[in-house]
């Protein structure tokens, strides 16, 4: 505005110098040139430090600088974990509320409320007055079918209540608190722009609407829902600091960092989280972004045991120690639960991906309250009578990895114990533990097939959990059929070798914990990071291998029956971009098959970098939807000078029209870096030197595509241009199809 | 040669078409092009998919393909952990035969000679008849001052032996095998080509050497050989696969792989030797690598724990298991320790930089035998009097890092137990603990000096043990200085919080491990792998805060006054191309600012698609040293059409001289695809469009370096071409002086 009035050419030249607000931002649904972005960043960084040495202010700023990556990470580390306690505590909570309330505060769960009681031998201790059924409550008494049928109601109608509050609260504040939301940041990790996502109406639903899925008693987990979280929290502290405000890319890097800090607070295992995020959610993951990422997952855990909010001292439900050793042998049994996890693993997706796509193309997806409602309504009927489907998913496969110590009081381990009663090993089976057999029979079937409608449904929803469940329900099974098979035929061949009478020499927790991982596995293709997950809920790297062995089997057969893990599969589902980084390019096409515009198709359109009028810019823009065009010496010479992207070119032209007097439509626009003078009669020249991208990226027509495909993950480019023999060609976009 | 006689162009065509031999390979010396072996092996990949289809074949040898990674990596971690197994107990076994001998069998080692011994109480474990002193064997008598000198003769005699041995050794077989091998092994994986380095023989004369050297007692470890050595083991076992024996990319996969199976086995740490591959070591470490090496470490840990060769089923012998929490106050003397550790992490890179350098330089290198000898003489000299060097390092470690247990004999347990002897906790220290504290300081300055002037020298050397030493001993020291303060001033506001009276408050094992990790991170800049190697060492996620403060602390001091770890400095120091992938490229030029020739330089040589002779190819060839030459449409138009290497040009032109009948020197040479119609009359002409690189990578001249830089990193090229408007301008090559 304020050379308005001057009308010398040279002082507009300088005010257009400075840059254009909003060229170099990016749209919605939009991917982010990590070249540009990694650049910018460069050039910021390197200012600072030149000027660090003007002055001490300048210093403090540029060491500020170098440490607010650190500070961040604690932050995330900090809010990240304290949330994460928070929602651990009011999930275990609102889940006893299901069954009872406690009389000497409403706000105890069970647990809580029998600690001041002084009923505390073993078996009792989650018996005390303070704690009361709903049955009891309402109807006076504990035993009988008609407080069975109270407790029962109560069970359906909170359960209802609960989910009919998170899909409510989802749909009316934040739609995109839905789901697990590991794909969709995988997706914006890949450098796709999803606006709101991250933001700080997501997180605040999410974290409520989390709780009451959780507690609702459906088939869904929070692990997922977790990185969720703690990428909103990111994201939001991102906002704090300029560096990571304005630059996308970098942004990404504190993402990447936080998504391990989702599945360090979910497992308790930094480490583990840290490889999750390398291996299955991250883009682009530097070195210095790994090393943060562990700082700040490590911060996390802590914040989150000092919160202890399983009252163990331990970060999860299911933390194990097994003290027995396995035996070669058992790789026999392990390895068939991994063939089990992968059919499971590949089959799950099938189904859930089928049922998803109903949902989005039939009248089923018109009614997402109602799906939850009549989801809910079938789950809490069906779980409530068997009390392994009945309990919560972690508490269930915490009693499934549990390896049966004598004092233990579960059903699971109700053991005959022979002639002297304190030798642990070597038990025939009591009738609890048919029981339990049948019981998780049942819950199997449950599980798998409620799990498959649930994953997918508009609450919050992650799939760790059940397929863990689903799993160790199996491997609990195997375990128990084994553990009585060697005590039955301790003169078998096979089990002689170390199953001496007398000594413990099966483990069906073990069996638990390998089924639970084999599924997860086959779920999500996860390798090494669900191992090192595993070997830190168990704490020792003996049983390292059976993981292993299961998780590796589990993945095999399951890419041979369909190579998408399920996040995969849901992005390809949703439509979203995202260029697998995992898949090899096994076609043999050169980047001249590929190309758009087909040699048969009119000529690409191209800008030349002088000569062509405000007017005739503004026509290309308008007959075109390119999101970018490549910028020539002349049409004749078609030797390729930059490219200039769409957005920056209405931007940088709707802006001179504005701000520049006298642009009218027949002003010239040059790409030039030295414009010719100009005869002072003419309107006045439009110089857009500052918006080319003067080192655009090219291949040759000849370059195979698995080069170029690899040049885009590598690099992270947008676009690529072709040419031949040095002449610009053609122009090839990030998303082509593979096909 | 069956084509001589013919003299059909169409015959002679076909004949060409196949490929030339030795073109596509590379010369020592030399850097591998990243982008074309990958091709390679994709070509390769798709032949074999499309193949299987055909017959079974066809479709075991695809399904066989597929597997032969993890049989490759079984074997590799067989080999790698059974070898690791080997050099472990016969390191042991020399190591004690410097003090005495076993009568019941020399082959025995101190502690398996008295397994069998009836003495068989805590504190006389170590003496037994059967074990006698060089003193007791030679002179009778185990007392007095003629035994000891008798043992201090022996001691230095066996010390002088066994390093003249590994000297000598590595002159005359093995050049290669001295030094730790990092660098190098850095510098490969980095797509360097050193013959040999990886061979069979450098394979055995290190093996041998390296117990030699470890057992002479020099300050020398075997974990950073133990990389090599395993290195070793995979570059020989990949002869047995052809798809790794012809595939540089593939190859190094592989070797990444094996450095992990190098740290598992010296640390008994899988995931921290896969995440030091991973950090410190790799290049180019794609997920499936990262997968496959955890696979490899696993089996080589699991080999070595078999073997067992320390006796504790564990696999190494500084295995430690603290048991009291640590306090938020300690936090300030384990910052302490990280500042230490980087400082000294600066000053031995310093140090010992300055030294080698002499070495290279002056005439201290041509003496390198009697360099070891005088170094060995000194170091035995100055060790046997004082307990703490006499031992090895391990030992030295494992002593420090030990919590005492009530029954411990070690001098540095000594402490007076008052009235009630049963509690271990809060008591001062006695006569032994001081005597100890001397003995550490003296050792302390030792070991610092006499590490600077050992590493380097001809004989295999780790650094990993000596500054781990350092750091343990200054920790330890620390440690046992804060327990006694805590003790004698249990009413000072700062420890009044957590050391009440009677209770264990300061382990001053953990100080001695926090020092330990600080001082191997100042001096490798190792960060997460390191945290993780010693979280696996201690079993704790408890102690990884303290840990995780100690590095980052000494690797923020140690950058501070060098950004180089000891491996960079000394890739630097011997002049190996090595592209740092860690440090940001800062400066602000652009391709055309660095590209060769320079502005002022006569023109870049180019050659034509068309009309060159053979003689006027060879007269380019023999006046340039160029290592590849771009093809132009035409010296006019300069517009890029692809680019040769000289290498392969050199052997196509000679390889058609030879076996091409009439090829003269006026042969016209044609890159084109199609060559148009020759007259009979002339000679025939040579088509070389085959060794052609039709898809070179290409920048423009306003490329900035940083992201021409980016590319060469990530794409792992060698060369980049610039152009200017299209037009074919000049190039860059890998090695760029970045000043």
């Amino acid at each position: 505005m304020t050379g308005n009035g001057a009308g010398s050419n040279g002082k507009l030249m300088d005010l257009l110098d400075e840059p254009v607000p909003g060229v170099g931002t990016y749209e919605d649904f939009n991917t982010i040139d990590w070249v540009r972005e990694k650049s910018k960043d460069r050039d910021r960084h390197r200012e600072i430090t030149s000027k660090s040495e003007q002055s001490t202010w300048d210093l403090l700023h540029s060491i500020s600088d170098a440490f607010s990556g650190w500070l961040l990470m604690l932050l995330i580390g900090l809010l990240s974990g304290a949330l994460a306690g928070c929602i651990d505590i009011s999930a275990h909570w609102l889940t006893d509320l299901k069954e009872g309330v406690c009389l000497s505060g409403f706000w105890f769960n069970h647990e809580h409320c029998c600690w001041g009681s002084n009923q505390t031998t073993f078996q009792e201790r989650d018996r005390c007055p303070q704690w009361q059924s709903w049955a009891e409550l309402l109807g006076g008494s504990s035993e009988g079918a008609a407080a069975y049928i109270v407790n029962y109601l109560m069970f359906m109608l909170c359960a209802l209540l609960f989910s009919f509050l998170a899909v409510i609260l989802v749909r009316a504040f934040a739609p995109y608190a839905c789901g697990s939301g590991i794909p969709e940041i995988k997706t914006i990790l890949s450098g796709f722009i999803i606006r709101g996502y991250l933001g700080k109406w997501t997180l605040i639903i999410k974290t409520i609407t989390l709780v009451l899925a959780v507690s609702s008693g459906l088939s869904l987990g929070k692990e997922g829902p977790l990185v969720h979280v703690a990428c909103c929290c990111a994201n939001i502290l991102c906002h704090l600091f300029t560096k990571y405000r304005q630059n996308e890319a970098k942004r990404r890097e504190v993402l990447s960092a936080a998504a391990a800090v989702g599945v360090s607070v979910a497992f308790g295992a930094p480490i583990g989280g840290v490889l999750f995020s390398l291996e299955e959610v991250s883009y682009y993951f530097p070195l210095k972004t790994l090393w943060r990422s562990f700082f700040a997952a490590l911060v996390a855990a802590f914040t989150l045991r000092s919160i202890n909010p399983f009252g163990n001292s331990r970060l999860v439900l299911f933390y194990v120690e097994f003290h027995t050793p396995w035996h070669m042998v058992e790789l026999v049994p392990f390895i068939l639960l991994g063939i089990f996890g992968g059919l499971w693993g590949a089959l799950f997706i099938r189904a859930n991906i089928a049922w998803c796509r109903r949902r989005k193309t039939t009248r089923l997806g018109h009614y997402p309250v109602l799906e939850v409602l009549v989801v809910t309504g079938i789950t809490a009927l069906l779980s409530f009578p068997n009390s392994y489907t009945r309990m919560s998913g972690s508490e269930l496969i915490s009693e499934l990895f549990n390896d049966c110590s004598l004092l233990d009081s579960s059903q699971l381990c109700d053991y005959n114990s022979s002639e002297n009663s304190n030798t642990l090993p070597d038990r025939p089976a009591g009738p609890g533990v048919y029981t339990a057999l049948w019981q998780l029979a049942l819950a199997l079937f449950f599980k798998m097939l409620v799990t498959v409608v649930t994953f997918g449904m508009k609450v919050p929803s992650g799939l760790f959990i059940p397929s863990m469940a689903v799993g160790a329900i199996a491997g609990r099974l195997l375990g128990v059929a084994m553990e009585q098979m060697a005590l039955n035929h301790h003169d078998w061949l096979i089990v002689k070798g170390w199953c001496s009478s007398g000594a413990d020499c099966i483990t069906p927790g073990l069996y638990a914990m390998v089924g639970a991982a084999a599924c997860l596995g086959g779920v999500t293709r996860m390798t090494i990071s669900l191992v090192v997950i595993m070997f830190e809920l168990t704490g020792g790297l003996e049983y390292i291998v059976p993981l292993m062995a299961a998780i590796m089997t589990s993945k095999w057969v399951a890419d041979a029956l369909g190579r998408e893990g399920i996040y995969e599969a849901h992005i390809r589902l949703n439509g979203y971009p995202f260029l697998e980084t995992k898949e090899e390019y096994g076609h043999k096409t050169l980047a001249q098959d590929v190309m758009r515009p087909r040699q048969s198709d009119p000529l690409l359109v191209v800008l030349t970098q002088e000569g062509m009028s405000v007017g005739e810019i503004e026509g290309v823009i308008a007959d075109t939807d390119y999101s970018g065009f490549p910028v020539v010496v002349s049409q004749e010479s078609q030797r390729l000078v930059g490219f200039v992207l769409r957005r920056d070119l209405v931007i940088s032209l709707d802006n001179a029209r504005k701000r520049q007097e006298g642009v009218v439509s027949a002003s010239l626009v040059f790409f030039l870096e030295h414009v010719p003078p100009q005869p002072f009669s003419g309107p006045p020249v439009v110089k857009l030197r500052g918006i080319l991208d003067l080192s655009p990226f090219t291949v040759t027509d000849h370059t195979p595509m698995a080069i170029a495909v690899d040049i885009f993950r590598k690099l992270g480019l947008r676009q690529c241009l072709v040419t031949h023999n040095g002449l610009f060609a053609l122009q090839i976009n990030k998303y082509i199809d593979p096909m």
